[in-house]
């Protein structure tokens, strides 16, 4: 049952619950003090905490621990990685200019992309998408063809966070290397949900973060192969192979280490529980009608989708609007990415798949986890016909005054 | 007692103990999950708790909320008030290119600094300290005097990590104030432990972190007056006024929040505790025989110094042997700034103060805290004088095969 103080927590893709096992890695952690770069007994501790994490991350995502650079979180990994390649191949080549990314990608990569045209001689180039979100990879194909030396970077994403659309990122890790441009992947919606190989994805770099699988808030890391030249973003102390200074967060590395464990050892199982409640969800919603399912959920085998994710367009609707009404019934959900939440904006990654405005502006994505259950689901069904309702009714009267004022 | 699991840990100024409050209060955070940018119950709630301890930390460092900036530590602090601060000077005014810093500054200023050197075109202008390590301010006036148009920004740390030596800050900041130039402050090792009033001290910007006085590492904050112009490092979401982008780690800000409060309520109760096992240590030190006292604390009214910190230089040894020594008798300490250990080269602060190359090499640091108590000094005063002698044997034979080497 849902209710004020438990709702129906279906925004797992913002944030998830910690898990127990990260809990308990923290708190282990926490038993002594100890700065990982400190040379007695406690420091001792406190690196060899540090560097089992990053073994056993390395062993869950197919990399070597000599690979994994421990960050803040998703959008500093996304950052270092295209700033810091970006410098690393300017310095070698001055002709590498071009960032190249798909249209979907999170704003942790949209807003370092355009910095670096604003402030560091950039060029974007920006890869369109299909109607369910999937990069257009012939596009990237012809670019490299026609120009590969300006190339500096390419960075299309394992999954998209707001409507869960795999993209074939080894396809495009194979055209990157074809002509030895490095290729980063965002798998931050992805790690720990999907099977991540990194070895076998044939990567440059690829980000994640811990919050988005069970483990703590401000941790991540950038999986960086050891021949791609990276410009750090931080200095002072040369941590992380000179690549990220700052003393570690050891506890919270071994929480996303041991968040990740579990997802991985569970995935299969997880992964059925939640298709199973997403195509319960996915019919729960479409039977309110005048709706449309967005992204690879909304084919009929809904294949290359995230497990979680249910993204869709009420006609007639704000997106606002649902969203506070369904939170008011003990529901919560996304607009879109909680990290431009806030913005009324249409989300630019539906409006790259080609949706209208008024369609991408009247969305809603629903994210489940592990934890969630039937009594969700059910939730969002006694809610969800009267609030899209209560919403239309709206969104008529406010069309209503719009053309009036327009007198 | 100290043990072999319950060592003596005198390595504070690396990394202090979790305290409760801060456990509780992460602890506390943890209990629903939530992104702070989340439009719904469970977002409001991350992000009243991250507002709450914006306010409290705020409110304990005499600042306003809005001027409290979080980040993944101090390093990254450092680096975004230096860096930021720079770029946006130099974008303004193209001649501002010098950047001012102190001799005795931790490598998350120098080493940040040295880049903008490296690679964005600035001058570095090093000011000289005197033999307890106190900032020449004399050299700051003149060379304000002569040419304030070319500086960028002024940084000069509040009390210096290694050896404790609080720095005039007020002086630097009014200096930097005539002038129309922003000057900045590490106040990393001084707050929690010494009164830290960001307003009083007319500084632009200040940064902490949160396991120097008793919260989790990984989160620390710039203090950032609302009127001094700073570029992001980190771009993607616009949060923190779109000065520091990525999901806010809700927990740690909490858990932070609740260690300056504690250290704050209890800083006088603390520091009287600690200056008496402070001095008690020193003389157990100084008992030895052959050893210097190096900072403020050498001097008979150890006036202007953090309260925790003693920091000595032992005639004939090797701090990294004297460190392992001791750590193999339970104690724990450290040889400098931990995040150059590791690393066999003479301290830059100790340069700066005139020791010569072998004097520096010789020296460890003690860093006390409120968890500290008087069998951890015992544990001192009954291994030193042994180390010390095995220390001074094993530097007298690798200074004969030295000579030897040289005929």
């Amino acid at each position: 049952m849902s209710t004020p103080s438990h709702p129906a927590y279906l925004d797992n893709a913002a944030s998830t619950a910690l898990v127990g096992q990260a809990r308990a890695a923290m708190e282990a952690a926490w038993a002594r003090p100890g700065n990982s770069s400190s040379l007695h007994g406690s420091g001792r501790r406190a690196r060899r905490i540090l560097e089992e994490a990053r073994e056993s991350i390395a062993r869950d995502l197919g990399a070597r621990p000599s690979e994994v650079i421990f960050t803040s979180g998703g959008t500093e990994a996304d950052n270092l990685a295209l700033k810091g390649v970006y410098a690393a191949r300017r310095r070698d080549d001055d002709r590498r200019r071009k960032i190249v990314i798909s249209a979907v990608e999170h704003h942790a990569i949209l807003d370092p992309a355009q910095w670096l045209v604003d402030e560091a001689g950039a060029e974007l180039v920006v890869l369109p998408v299909d109607e369910i979100g999937v990069v257009d990879v012939d596009a990237l194909r012809d670019l490299l063809a026609a120009d590969a030396d300006s190339v500096a970077v390419i960075s299309v994403m394992w999954a998209n966070n707001e409507v869960g659309t795999v993209q074939p990122v080894a396809e495009v890790a194979r055209l990157g290397a074809d002509h030895g441009i490095p290729v980063h992947s965002d798998a931050i919606a992805a790690a720990g949900h999907l099977s991540v190989d990194f070895a076998a994805s044939g990567l440059a770099a690829l980000s994640i973060a811990g919050h988005k699988f069970g483990g703590p808030q401000g941790i991540g890391a950038l999986l960086l192969r050891r021949d791609v030249a990276c410009t750090p973003l931080l200095h002072g102390g040369g941590h992380e192979r000179d690549l990220r200074s700052g003393t570690q967060d050891v506890p919270a590395a071994a929480g996303m280490a041991a968040a990740l464990r579990w997802s991985v050892e569970n995935r299969d199982e997880h992964a059925a529980r939640v298709v199973a409640l997403r195509e319960r969800l996915r019919d729960v919603l479409v039977d309110v009608g005048g709706v449309r399912v967005n992204g690879a959920v909304g084919r009929p085998d809904a294949a290359d989708a995230l497990p979680g994710i249910v993204h869709v367009s009420f006609e007639g609707c704000e997106g606002d609007s649902l969203l506070m009404l369904l939170d008011a019934k003990g529901v919560e959900c996304s607009t879109g990415s909680a990290c431009t939440a806030g913005v009324a904006a249409a989300s630019h990654v539906l409006l790259a798949m080609g949706l209208d405005m008024a369609t991408a502006r009247g969305s809603l994505r629903f994210s489940l986890a592990h934890d969630n259950d039937d009594d969700d689901v059910t939730a969002v069904a006694d809610a969800i016909g009267e609030v899209v309702n209560r919403a239309r009714a709206a969104g008529l009267l406010s069309a209503g005054s719009r053309t009036g004022g327009r007198r």
